[in-house]
């Protein structure tokens, strides 16, 4: 099948690229000598996490309890929930577990703690918990100098969960300006996560687990020592977001969305295109980097970017091509029936718009087409 | 089934509004003497279409071909694919009229005529079109001067094509600032579809069909004068960007996402939920409008809303909760496991993040879950 038989808009998969982004990450990772726990919530697939494992039961990282779910209904058993737990999702957590899963939770409150030793003296199962620490101010976890971080231990394992470590995840390396700042964030998460091991072994808990990671402070990090296993998830196909914050080339990205130009406005050098934010996503992360690529940077079939040409705006079903200036005349005559494909801002939000990836080989050619879900 | 025994994030769509806002529409619609065809791409749901629909067999307005062979399938046939049509689709549409579809595409040039017109030769079937005018300058369609239109009619129905009649959105009125402004928007839309039938007519094509609509117009539209149908779709149900526009009011809004509190950042006043931009989709409308929403705005479990609490970020599927003043002191406690009702700013994009409904009756509790679909 050529790409000029698929129905537009389309989810495009370079193979080739997503081999080679997976290969640097697993080798780079290697020779730090951590494991790697690839998150599945940027794929969704498991033709995609197949080729990112390093053994089919995993380790992985998930989102949400269907990916684990569904990770599981393919073989995958070494399983890292990454959001903190809610009591309510406990009992499926159980009943994941009873069906195989070595699945791990994650919480930074004493209440969950206490809600994890519950439900783990109703099932009589040790449910295995990591503490969350706040590496970087962004988000969720325990401040690295907390007491708290030895409170939410004893209210665990005193109530009959297991401690199994820590994790963190600086996800302030996306708004680093430099190579020398994502590489000073790593650190940052490295020492953290460490620093917190080493304070739950101090008061006598085993902690073995210290669990990092970011697709920037993956990709820059040159020492992990004490860390146990690194996450990372968008590295697999890379974006537009991450090719601005320089932590992969325009040539490395993996996805893009095929569509079909549908009519002009030609005195405002507009060709109208089918792909709106329906199919792109309404993520707009490149707005606040140096270089705004629109809802994306438009290619032609063969995938080679048409210079200074992005979508301006979209709407559901209608995307507005334009040269970046703004000019007429720069934009190339792309008559109605054109096919052009479109590098998307965020890989993790532009493939939850679509349930499948039409899988493009070296020759150009759909050569296979790889389910994927959505929703929880 | 009561909402706490839902998995979060959950879509909830409380019925009585949804039913509220139907009767209202169709109640205005018919005192201005016109067609009522919804826009289905709003709830992709035929539970939802049924209450929306004047026949069980349409009109309605769809934006994808996936969403023509839905409703076909579920007996739904006098049917508008409102998206310019590309070339590439029309074997597809060929092949849904013949199971049985009136299915009316739209177009804007000579070429996508032509496209047509050959379409319908190769088939032995006269393929029905409307010529879409660009009454406000937002995006496709001819402008209402240009003697391009004639042409478009020449080349469809020399060619083998029908030429139904015209059709235009004034999207333009999301960006309105005032009623009067949206009333105007509504008599410029209205005056271009007219004036262009018109033209038409004089010309010597028949031209019956005078289609237009958006939720803004369509609301406060006084006069539809020689318009034929009006299309509508998110007034159905409402969200928090309309609600900034004057078009409804917040009791008006039938959609939340329910979700559930995992954590805290005490000294930043932020409790942390398990709905992100992956539940809320990537939308934020508001944020140009006089009140930015943040990525939702939030209410208790009743659907009330929790005075000036709002989410101010998301990840993927972590949001931040928090008073829109930033003082810690001034968030209610809301403890780990607490369950909270999100209103979000566009429908379309958050409910394209589900694949069903919880439909909350009047006693609160989930009466019935209705599927809806995505994708293409």
């Amino acid at each position: 099948m050529h790409l000029s038989d698929l129905e537009t808009p389309a989810l495009l998969l370079d193979e080739a690229r997503m081999e080679r982004n997976i290969t640097r990450m697993r080798s780079h990772l290697a020779a730090l000598g951590v494991d790697f726990r690839p998150h599945v919530k940027t794929s969704k697939s498991i033709d995609v996490a197949r080729r990112m494992m390093t053994r089919p039961t995993g380790p992985i990282t998930v989102s949400t309890l269907k990916e684990a779910e569904y990770f599981l209904a393919h073989g995958v058993t070494d399983i890292l929930y990454a959001v903190g737990i809610a009591p309510g999702k406990l009992e499926h957590v159980v009943a994941l577990r009873r069906k195989g899963a070595r699945l791990t939770v994650i919480l930074d409150s004493v209440e969950a703690a206490q809600a994890v030793a519950r439900a783990s003296q109703a099932a009589g199962d040790a449910v295995s918990a990591l503490i969350e620490i706040d590496s970087d101010g962004h988000r969720s976890g325990v401040q690295p100098g907390d007491p708290l971080l030895i409170d939410i231990a004893r209210a665990l394992e005193s109530g009959g969960g297991e401690l199994a470590g820590v994790m963190t995840h600086a996800g302030s390396s996306y708004n680093c300006r430099s190579v020398a700042a994502i590489r000073g964030m790593a650190e940052q998460e490295r020492d953290a996560a460490v620093s917190c091991a080493r304070r739950l072994r101090e008061a006598g808990f085993a902690a073995p687990v210290v669990s990092v990671g970011s697709t920037p402070t993956a990709t820059y990090a040159r020492d992990l020592t004490g860390v146990t296993e690194v996450r990372t998830g968008v590295f697999v196909f890379f974006d537009l977001f991450m090719a601005g914050l320089g932590v992969c080339s325009l040539d490395d990205l993996a996805l893009t969305v095929l569509t079909t130009v549908i009519g002009h406005q030609r005195d405002k050098g507009w060709a109208i295109v089918d792909a709106g934010w329906m199919a792109m996503s309404r993520d707009r992360g490149t707005a606040k980097q140096a270089v705004d690529q629109g809802y994306g940077l438009v290619c032609n079939l063969d995938g080679q970017v048409i210079p200074e040409v992005i979508m301006v705006d979209a709407n559901q079903e209608h995307g507005i091509v334009a040269h970046r200036s703004g000019n007429p005349s720069q934009l190339p005559a792309l008559p109605v029936g054109t096919l052009l494909r479109v590098l998307p801002n965020h890989a993790c939000a532009t493939g939850a718009q679509h349930d499948r990836y039409h899988v493009v080989g070296a020759d150009g050619a759909v050569s296979a087409v790889w389910p994927r879900f959505s929703g929880w």
